[in-house]
């Protein structure tokens, strides 16, 4: 049931690089990015050449490795200094995804234990690669069960491997999903304007011969009339105490849609996604991003001055819309904020 | 207040040709094509060089003329025969919009009436293109009536000159509301797969210097919930007789989330977009086109065998969805089956 597909957003070199696939190229080109420094890891995030909550987090851990490993002939405290200054980088390249921030504080725990040692610093960000993917098998197990077989399910987005550390989180459940044999079909939207879901979500399930039916995403709501959808599944950047759930834009929707036609909504993501410090979604800093991502698929001219675009990369759903929230811990159902305090009691 | 815009769709030249601007190509190029036969119409029409509903029609209506000029030199009973013959391959270019069979049955009356004269059928052409702009501009009046002054509105698709014989429907009440100082804000939505609020739509509002904020279709759910919007504002491509509207892919989720965001719907049409032979939605027969046009933003090579792209280029709205049809007949509230048939009983 658990064998796992083997496609990875990123892998470390020794002596000191990492390798990143650059998914603003897939599905056209498989490419291969060397990042030899935080900064160049910084500049990856924020460009997108590696994106997804969880993948976001891992990176910024190897980037932190880099910056020991650059700084590894200074003195411990000059070597801590220099990065924790790569740090702060690293946690400006995007504002909304927890993941990012949770990842780098454990590493800045590491960086105090052991003076910026770059060999302890590779372990622990490589122990973070291995529990987010350990994390994902297990939700794909968790969230599988939830699924009767014979559903056809909708996806949002990509939070496959390359979102991830391996396997994924939404995408996770219906790998587990489909190799249990539960899932009659997978509908993924395209994903504007990224095009997360027609780019790499297709080419993750066409690499695990997985079938898949790409649709715009202004066309989830005749699908989940029409295919009798009974789980939209998706990922998380950040969830905050009470359930509200930040996620790609368009995520808000599909909820409103799924509670509409009878179908349930299901978030994946390991807990490290929780945000027990933010009362509701509203305080989820939200990331508005170049007009160009949206308009230059319309013109190679820059938009005429009485047209704005508005580009929020993420929206947020009440959690009033979520009927199971997915993580390594197991499944909190209809969370709200009594329920996310039992699950989440104690940090995450 | 009714000052026009100068966008046209299409011109007719003498001594006998019609002249589209090929919306494949705008924003980026303004390109007039010279149509000299019915089935270049057809052509244009199918592939989208002209679209939208009343557009459609009118080009279907010169597309009739053009048929009558070349067999101009047949004796009336061939030269009838050959015109109707051309008329079936325009009634095979898309199968949606009802206008484009409203259209051919008037000019059929037309046909049989003069013999295929080109000179009659050019006066009937030239009639329904003046109709549709001053029943344009008439529900321009009536849906700008609707909207409370300082409004924010949202609109999907292109429904404005490009899309009809001028000032649009759902776009033409937006231009008369906007000069009438109700607006203040457009939002237009990019409309996948075409993009035609992006690039039609936003260049339309450019060109009259009306302010728009174009945001992805995924944005609409957030839009409505953060910009307090009043009403979404759209066309109609065929409306069956309990009031069900088939419009552009998008329309019915735009329809769900206006309603669960206190917005209020309208519908904007001509009452030939009223097919009262069909008893609801469901008979609307939906077109799917090329799954090209939803891939190649993603990719230049074609899908993988594991993906399947679905493209219905229309959905159905549900009649309960909707607050206001505006045709140039009047306004129907809540249309449903009864204020349906009392509006629009002895045809339309």
């Amino acid at each position: 049931m658990n064998e796992q597909d083997d496609i990875r957003a990123m892998r470390w070199e020794q002596p000191g690089c990492l390798k990143v696939l650059d998914q603003r190229l897939l599905p056209a080109s498989e490419t291969w990015l060397t990042l030899e420094s935080a900064r160049a890891v910084a500049d990856a995030i924020r460009e997108m050449a590696v994106r997804g909550a969880p993948a976001i987090g891992i990176a910024a851990a190897y980037g932190v490795v880099l910056s020991a490993c650059q700084h590894a002939s200074l003195p411990a405290a000059g070597r801590v200094t220099a990065v924790v200054a790569d740090m702060e980088c690293l946690a400006s390249s995007r504002p909304t995804a927890v993941n990012l921030f949770w990842a780098l504080k454990r590493m800045r725990g590491c960086v105090d234990r052991h003076a910026g040692d770059p060999a302890a610093l590779l372990r622990e960000a490589q122990a973070i690669l291995a529990e987010d993917l350990a994390q994902n098998l297990r939700m794909g197990e968790l969230g599988a069960c939830l699924i009767e077989p014979g559903s056809a399910v909708l996806t949002h987005c990509n939070t496959g491997s390359l979102a991830t550390g391996g396997h994924g989180t939404a995408l996770g459940v219906i790998r587990t999903a489909w190799r249990g044999g539960r899932l009659s079909r997978v509908f993924a939207t395209e994903t504007r304007p990224w095009l997360q879901g027609a780019r790499l979500t297709a080419w993750e399930l066409a690499r695990d011969a997985i079938p898949v039916t790409l649709i715009a995403d202004s066309a989830a709501a005749t699908t989940l009339r029409d295919d009798a959808i009974r789980w939209v599944i998706v990922g998380a950047d950040r969830i905050a105490a009470n359930g509200d759930v930040a996620n790609k834009i368009g995520t808000y929707s599909l909820a409103v849609l799924a509670r509409q036609h009878g179908a349930r909504f299901m978030v994946v993501a390991p807990s490290g996604t929780v945000d027990m410090g933010l009362r509701s979604g509203t305080d989820i800093p939200i990331e508005y991003r170049d007009a160009q991502e949206i308009w230059k698929t319309a013109s190679a001219a820059p938009p005429p001055a009485a047209v704005s675009v508005r580009n929020p990369a993420f929206d947020v759903t009440p959690a009033a819309l979520i009927d199971a929230l997915v993580t390594e811990r197991g499944v909190v159902r209809n969370p709200g904020v009594r329920s996310m305090a039992k699950a989440f009691a104690g940090g995450q």
